[in-house]
């Protein structure tokens, strides 16, 4: 079993850039996330894109979505910015039928001495190898089904809709 | 849902002792832990011992298995020292068979900056929410039964044995 | 002897705001980084401002000017962002002449993991006790007199200009 | 001006070894460190030895001492276990005269995450550059003469005798 993490930026990957004081995306600490988690999973990484979910368009939704259907494997984990992450689980939502997607991120970049990067990570790889065919949003220790999650922009916290 | 942690010791929780430089355990970092990962879940963790697991012996599985028995939790994780980790799960496979029971460990102290314990706690309580009713090991992202696993001692990481 | 500490805030002491995602200021990191150090030296702080210090104003420094006149200190340690440090230092130069006063700061944040804040703290420390009165820049293990420091835009670092 | 670097083991450069769980040396952490204090003094590093200062015998201080008198550079930091660094500190104050020599340490492995080293480090660097001939130790932000310290084995703090 493989499974197919697909990397589009949020706070996650934001580093601080010393010249400028200001945060800023470079490549992706998944491989060393995974090394620090000595995790021994077959996790293939690709970076899809480097951006804050923010400023995510619907084409940016578009080629998340085309890339999750076209992988091979059935079990993919997408890490993605927390501001829009519900919408993107929505998009893929109406779309993907027959694998289990797990989207997650971090409220802290992993870079900085406090994230909850790794956590999430672990949680989202244990989600994707358990839970059935659907998408799933994993924050904060829990799961969420794509048509019943939002973010509460007053704590930063994701909760269900009802 | 309430998930119950039972803590019994292991690297997850040593700590580095200033005056005389060895290894030693004062409390739990769980709440902690839990905290710096935003977990959102009911948590409620007793600590039932704070040993090595090299040091656990007979009557100490039967301390871990009585609470595990007593506890009105159906989901209940173990926080355990990698070297027996796997003797304890068969302890507890053999006479648990109606609760869902993660254990997981750390190769490197909580303490310490390279840890791989949220990592493994992220993947131990995602995996006790989602698997069926059994005694499971959590290591290294990965999920193994209780009566299929032992630790590689050369490689330090846990497989299955066949 | 006791060395004053005068915070005005800068990278040192920024934090990252999970709701929002920047950066901003709370409380000085100060006394947390003193206990890490493990530093038993008499060190009184006071917070005169936090700001960056691209956005110090000639009134901003005149309240750190005062303060450090009429401190009874002789040893007088002041945090300050890195962006206009040299300025600062070209104000005080220009007034003190009876005190030891070294600035420091950070390239990265200290809640950050990599920061580089400790070591110029330790540095800028142990400056304070040893030079003669004087106004001084503690930066990447230097020391540079107010007179002859400059901060190279490229490159992030502090030389003398000649 | 370049500053000699001894490294001889100790607090400093210890490491958790995933396998057994035991503290042990590999390689000096010094470089990494002074990356990480943005550091631009030039400085050479050269280990001696990496040992625990309470197994070091008088031939290793026989060794540390042969190394600093035939050094070029007459600034010298040695990195140091704790535990006998003040009898060290004698061993050199006895026969080196024309040299500023600093010794220092940490309470805490730099590889966990609330170590004391990098602070130690950066003040152990200023001290080296700013104090006349002599042999000292540099702790929790002060820096004391080699004939008037002690180590308090109670509190783990360095003092003076009287």
């Amino acid at each position: 079993m493989t499974i197919r993490i697909f990397v589009t930026g949020g706070t996650f990957d934001k580093e601080y850039d010393e010249l400028n004081g200001e945060l800023f995306f470079k490549d992706t600490h998944l491989p060393e996330m995974l090394k620090l988690g000595r995790c021994k999973l077959n996790a293939d990484i690709r970076t899809l894109m480097m951006i804050d979910s923010s400023s995510m368009t619907d084409s940016d939704r578009e080629i998340i979505s085309e890339n999750v259907e076209r992988a091979k494997e059935d079990k993919i984990l997408i890490t993605h910015g927390t501001d829009t992450m519900a919408e993107t689980a929505k998009v893929l939502g109406k779309k993907i039928k027959d694998k289990t997607v797990v989207l997650t991120g971090a409220i802290i970049p992993y870079t900085f001495g406090s994230s909850d990067g790794l956590f999430n990570l672990g949680a989202a790889l244990a989600f994707v190898q358990t839970l059935p065919s659907g998408i799933y949003i994993s924050m904060n220790g829990k799961c969420f089904s794509w048509d019943n999650v939002r973010k509460n922009k007053q704590t930063g916290k994701f909760e269900e809709i009802e």
